[in-house]
C-alpha cells in the first residue's frame, strides 16, 4: 500500500499521467485541494494531463509520514503529507512551495491494488480554519 | 450510511460535540480544511470542542449531493458538498458563507457504522490549484 502512495509521486515527478492513472480504479472519485471533485479515471486523468502540461510542468512532489491502515484485509486508507515544489501561477512565475495532506482509499481485487478513492487537502500554517 | 453524514451535520447545528465524537471510533482519523490532523476520537472532539466554543459557536452546516459508495459490504465511502454559515473569525467578525465538500469513510462492526476517517476540503472557486 505504501508503495501505492510511492508510485503516485513517482508518477507526479515524471509528468507521465498514463502510469498515474493506472493506479486508479475506473470508478475512482478524487477531490483536489481547492474542492473539485473527480469522478472516473478519464476525469481524473485529463485533470492531471491539463495541471502538468501547465501549472505543474515542472513541479516536484515529496511524500513523508506515510500512515498505513487496514480497516479490512481488502482496504487500506493511506495517508501521507506532501510539499510540492517547481509549480508556478497561470501566468508561468514561479510559486514558493506547499505543502498538505494526501488521503487515498484502496482496494485489493485478489490480483493487485487500486486507488478507489483519493481525497486532498492544503495545509495553512498557523490557522485552525481557512483564513477569508 | 447516509445518515451518518446527517447526524454529523446534526451534532454540529446543535453544537453537541458528545454527539458528535460519538459518530467517530475510537482509532479513528480526521483531517481539516486546512490540513490539521487529529489522531484518535479524543482529539477529534477537543478539537471540534475548540472551534464550536470559538468559530463556529453560531455555524450552521449544510450538506448536500450526499454520495455513497460500498467497496465492501462493511465500508462505505461517504462525500457531501456543504455550506458553512454564521461563522466569525478570531476576533468575533461574521463572515461570509463558505463551502466545501467531506469524505467520511465509515465501516461497519456488525451493530452498527462508525466513522474511521474523514477529511475535508474548503472549494475554492474559479480556480484549479490553490491561488498563492
Amino acid at each position: 500500500v505504501k508503495d501505492m502512495v510511492l508510485a503516485f509521486a513517482a508518477a507526479w515527478n515524471r509528468h507521465d499521467m498514463d502510469a498515474l492513472a493506472a493506479l486508479f480504479s475506473e470508478d475512482a472519485q478524487f477531490v483536489n485541494v481547492v474542492g473539485l471533485w473527480w469522478k472516473g479515471k478519464a476525469e481524473i486523468k485529463a485533470a492531471h494531463e491539463f495541471t502538468h502540461g501547465t501549472l505543474f510542468r515542472s513541479s516536484r512532489l515529496e511524500v513523508s509520514d506515510v500512515s498505513v491502515r487496514f480497516p479490512t484485509a481488502t482496504i487500506a486508507l493511506a495517508r501521507c503529507s506532501w510539499v510540492l515544489e517547481g509549480h508556478v501561477n497561470p501566468e508561468g512565475t514561479a510559486l514558493s512551495a506547499r505543502n498538505g495532506i494526501l488521503l487515498i482509499v484502496v482496494q485489493h481485487d485478489g490480483h493487485r491494488w487500486w486507488i478507489i478513492d483519493s481525497q486532498n487537502t492544503d495545509v495553512i500554517e498557523g490557522v485552525i480554519s481557512r483564513p477569508q
